[in-house]
């Protein structure tokens, strides 16, 4: 796996067959190669003028309660978001989220580069907003030396590896549809939160008052792909527009269709995502105990934070079964599980982490 | 197929079998979904941190004639031409390219939108920039008011089905380079061009002095994916920030990489252009003195261009087997072949396109 | 003057007082100048919280005939153009407009890098644009590869120094309007015309059709400063924040408004622009016959188009008394008037023009 | 003045005669008018190309100990922050600093919209960066996934009134140039800051290591205009290009000149900012026990910092004679002091706000 910098100390036990770095470090399901497969017979108009297009787009919107959804596949998660904030959003305005956000950390400044709009990012324990960090930004509506908020966006699951209960959702859209905020969603992982929630996607999203979403499958076990997925669809009026000079429209999208249609036909998405979130579970439980080993927060989805005894421990780890550190500082680093995750890597890498940090005590 | 706006007319023969509507309603090569499969196997690290990844990029150098190219693989052909320009251009610099060119006409203004640059286009009897159409843009050159040309771009082959040969290009590199500008060359068709022009790539890219090149997969049988190449290595030094902003930057990119190694490894890539190529060739034979019929210019790549009776003629035959118009008032469409084509579409396109000209003569 | 870049040529009576490079190497009028120094009294609330800025917007207003017009004071004029595209205009849409538009050649791209918009470019005989030369861009409407044509952006006077008549903007504003298009003017040269046509400007802006209009101050006489009014209030209802963040918000903007007030109180700006006009109409008459010289359109308001016998007779021209080269190849230049050209600097100019033409035959 | 939003209590003593509101809402020095007046003869050509600018260029970069320095002048202060960062910066490149910082609080989000790039806002006690604070955001260079901080910028003397001491500019500039990062300074209150650290202002700009600097006129006593000044030229190469494409470019320069030349010629602006300094300070006297008053910081500048008993004292403050809420919350105001101020002023506000006060116990 590598990128540790340095070769994997001796004695250990040998590294798990699959990567925790992240959930984008599997494959994908074998249900989308064969749905690859299977779509790439005959002729169909590009940009999305195909059946399989018109399909999966119909399926999207019936998993989020919302028949008439407005649905506009793209290539990836930044991209996605980037297109669903600029279908809300003039450049004089803003999006209030955690400082956490992926939007506001890990996408290289695109959604201000593309949108011209500000990122109001606001400091949380957990990775999630709350309804009364929303309000003292509203002081300034109206006047013209600062930022005008329009968009609330949230993450689900969080960066943090946490959920928002159905009804924590609610109280947000609450408060921005309160003030003439929309409601964005990222959702890169909403298959770990339907998973954890054990609940129709449909109460956390459309049923909560979630304006616009990313659809994230690529996370979910595909190989490319996401959707935006406008709720009310009346906000997604120009999204073609928005989506092709974002250089966000795929050629030959009966491949992301396909993907999506063999996803959610049947709740694939969901099933593969539960795994994710027991092998998650299970590892936290594996290291539960072990000397120098601190869980951070108990996994509610497909990501484990532990600390270490110390940065060489991290290394050392890296070195051997590649993660990312999380918080430098406390020797934090954080684990993921996917689809493709079984019980034998979960113990190989317990073993090992808790191995490794025994050395370090 | 459809978009033809009505039905088809009664008394044709059936349609042929594979669209004729653009190079990219074709699937992809089997050799690319069986490499997909093979890729997926094992974990990788994301964002190109993979073994793939690493091959492939070579592989495009060595096609290339330089090993030393900086190579970034894209999601699409919008994207590609949008980080290349980018990395080439500050908003004030501008790109002089033909007016026909497929970033001025066709990407909803994503270039301009992106780069903030404006585009000088220019225009051409055939979708070929001359080195006398530069000069008159650089009179501007010190004077504030006016952007600055500082990229020249053009596309091989051309969107109107042409060539440019090697000393054309050679031409162009050379007024170019002398004032300070850079060729980029937009290859969305390169294979279509290589298997044209029958010669090594590198003898109309690299050894033509092209600079910065977007490497065309998609149309070329890929299912997604193209490579921006900087054949000058140090125009590309920020390519990774500016993919990664501007949300070209694949996760799962082993799958990109996987498919450039499929093209790339024996020829496939040219070896399935040619046979696009031939069936324009045959194609345009077939439609050769056929009544009402006009082959407008001579198919140099997979594009033929035909001219009908009547705007009535060219509905009919859009509801039989869709193409596209190109020229409205002149009632002409154009055809395109890919390698997915074969004699019998050919011959049955022929025909009952021959039959829609008859009829409204 | 200078800019000639050699030393004027010997035996050529003393240059004129006053430059003809352009209306804006003039100063500003007396009455501006009073005007600045009575505002300079007292406190006044900064960003055009301040009775001068009321009542300026009143009289521009009143002077449109629509004393509701939205009217939002700029620094200068390609800032009110950009302000008033900007608050017409989504990234994806466009701007059709003439070749020879400030816009579109002098402004340095700021339209396109602020709006994120293509400027569409139309080739006309005489800066004018036509009514049946918006018909061809709206074949792509909803096409979302291409932008979508929102603005048809005219100049009045125009750069060429040509006018449109009434009927002319009222030709353009039907088309626009019938077809969801709005109607800019970039008046720049509003007084100008004004006084050229002798009639209300209501009568060939809000009265035309003109949705949106840059109503220019500098080029009339003012020191600084241009104001972007929305004849349809409901298009500028966002001004506020696009001027801001376009950084055209003056802060002691009752120095603007000052202007303004003693440009329209009682018809100063037209005056001054008809005895501008009246010294081109001068210098056209005086060069009228002379040999070598041939002034290539008929003054229509303070520009002169005049054609010397060679390039070395155009840089002798500049070396004695500064003006921009119009038409390079045809050895063309433009002569400008303002309110401060006297007849004795008509007088001067003409007799040098004319001497430096007749050494050059 | 009003903005106070409602009538102004009973019983008060008159208001004073100039605005504590803003140092912007002051008028402008009679040496400016007089120098507009005397600018006002014969003609120039625009855009700067006259003598007026060429002799405040010079004037600008020797009262800073930089003769070769590189300045443009600009129209107003977001203008010159926006022209200054944009030739510093590329879009996936970022500016840290303080969370009260100008340009992140109160350019409407100017400096992203135009540049593209984020701004990464610290917390301060007192609008003061320290050198420890940039470091944690170094960590990420060369992620892609990461914004890239280029810049880090101050302003002097800041929001909050306070002051940085030349040892603690080059504090910060020896930690950025350390790293590879430039060293920005807003210095809308340089002529503030400048008299109130009583030194060369090259000693806390260009000695300390500033790189570009905005040089401030406005508050300091012009009518308009703010230079954007780099001490290594070489990082203003292109800013002609960036000044024009952002609108900032006044085309009768010379009247910008002539305010810097009036301000700069003798020391005016900095006599003049030593007056407003003085001024506040004997507001913070005046105030200095007064019951239910707070002077919460003592003042380094021409900002005074009070807190009173309750929000209806400060509305009935504002009422009385406006000036902003600068922290809601705390009830706490900012009175600006300018040139203007008198004492007769400063001691009518002070006993004013005094009585308001006492009222609200």
């Amino acid at each position: 796996m590598g990128q540790g910098g340095g070769p994997a100390p001796a004695g250990l036990p040998a590294p798990p067959g699959t990567s925790f770095a992240s959930d984008n470090a599997a494959g994908v399901l074998p249900e989308v190669i064969d749905a690859l497969a299977a779509a790439n017979h005959g002729s169909a108009l590009a940009y999305g003028a195909d059946p399989w297009t018109a399909r999966a787009a119909a399926l999207v919107g019936g998993v989020l309660g919302r028949p008439d959804a407005e649905v506009a596949f793209c290539w990836g998660g930044t991209g996605a978001n980037v297109v669903g904030l600029q279908c809300l959003l003039r450049p004089w305005e803003a999006v209030i989220c955690p400082d956490t956000a992926h939007i506001h950390v890990d996408e290289c400044g695109a959604p201000e580069r593309f949108t011209g709009c500000k990122l109001l990012a606001v400091p949380t324990p957990d990775g999630k907003l709350r309804p009364e960090q929303i309000e003292p930004f509203l002081a300034v509506v109206g006047d013209e030396h600062h930022v005008q908020p329009r968009v609330v966006s949230i993450t689900q699951s969080t960066e943090s590896g946490t959920l928002y209960r159905p009804e924590e959702v609610a109280g947000l859209a609450e408060v921005a549809h309160g003030n003439g905020l929309h409601l964005h969603l990222d959702g890169a992982r909403l298959a770990n939160a339907a998973a954890a929630l054990g609940a129709d996607v449909a109460s956390f999203t459309a049923d909560a008052g979630v304006d616009v979403l990313t659809f994230g499958a690529t996370k979910a076990g595909a190989m490319y792909g996401e959707a935006v997925v406008f709720l009310r669809p009346e906000l997604g009026r120009d999204v073609r527009f928005v989506r092709k000079q974002a250089a966000q429209l795929p050629s030959k999208m009966r491949f992301v269709a396909a993907q999506f249609e063999a996803l959610l036909a049947d709740g694939l998405w969901v099933r593969a995502a539960a795994h994710a979130n027991a092998m998650a579970a299970r590892l936290a439980e594996r290291l539960a105990g072990a000397p120098g080993v601190v869980v951070t927060r108990r996994p509610e989805v497909n990501a484990v934070f532990v600390r270490l005894p110390s940065a060489a421990a991290v290394a050392d780890l890296q070195a051997w079964s590649f993660v990312w550190a999380w918080d430098v500082a406390r020797h934090e680093v954080r684990a993921m599980t996917s689809f493709a995750t079984t019980d034998a890597d979960v113990d190989a890498f317990a073993a090992g982490l808790a191995a490794i940090a025994a050395r370090h005590l």
